[in-house]
């Protein structure tokens, strides 16, 4: 459902440098993050981490910033604990690759199940995400910042 | 008070293309994001307006997006219609330059007075802030998302 959704992005050419591997390069990204969502609906939090840069840093809502691998890796681990995610599904994406920075922007709705609870709360938002792509050529997330869009 | 705190900001060097250019665009990019938080504060709509793209995106928590300079413009001002700002102030800012685009991360502080009251709300976050050369070399904001981190 979530590589279905992720479907088709725009790509906005850049810089002029790397000219012909933005496609590319937008097409990995959008492998990377589909792979990203699996691995964060399934509460893989180890598998999560593979795909970010050792200085990630996530920006929840309503939280401090948490930086680095091993807060990010506690932060998703409570998360795990305290909800599973029933159903996430992105729109209105944009891709933009710039040299060897790139970000995404889109909308989400999800459906979350908290722990001890049959009642699934359902909300909406959106994001930018920032990706780096590493000396070994691979994109990762570098930044990740979401908030909520009101009631769906 | 803004100026003093946009203070001293990381640069990243970045895509090797325009190399030893990306720290006057960082700097370039300072100045302009000096401009921007003036205008806001200042609850200078038109002035603000100026220094966006013109299919600029405003992220706001727990709105919708607002897309493009219409839009910007009666969300701002019912936005200095709702509240004054009375301090803003940046922290932890991080800019980096990729070719044609550029990126700021960063937290703040912000004291609004509501209309109609003399009690202040303070209020600290963090944000992410996308920036795009023009044809003319002009550096404009092009997305903006921010959110709440708790209570300072």
């Amino acid at each position: 459902m979530i590589r279905a959704a992720v479907g088709i992005v725009a790509i906005i050419l850049s810089t002029g440098c790397r000219l012909g591997s933005n496609e590319a390069d937008a097409r990995a990204i959008d492998e990377l993050q589909e792979r990203v969502d699996s691995a964060i609906v399934a509460g893989d939090t180890e598998r999560y981490l593979t795909f970010l840069t050792a200085d990630a840093v996530l920006m929840p809502p309503n939280e401090p910033p948490v930086r680095g691998k091993d807060a990010i890796r506690s932060w998703s681990d409570a998360m795990a604990q305290r909800a599973r995610i029933q159903e996430y599904r992105p729109s209105d994406q944009t891709v933009v690759v710039a040299g060897d920075w790139a970000f995404r922007e889109g909308s989400f709705q999800m459906i979350v199940i908290p722990a001890g609870s049959a009642a699934p709360i359902r909300s909406q938002g959106k994001f930018i995400i920032i990706y780096r792509r590493g000396e070994d050529g691979t994109w990762r997330i570098a930044r990740d910042i979401w908030n909520l869009s009101g009631s769906p």
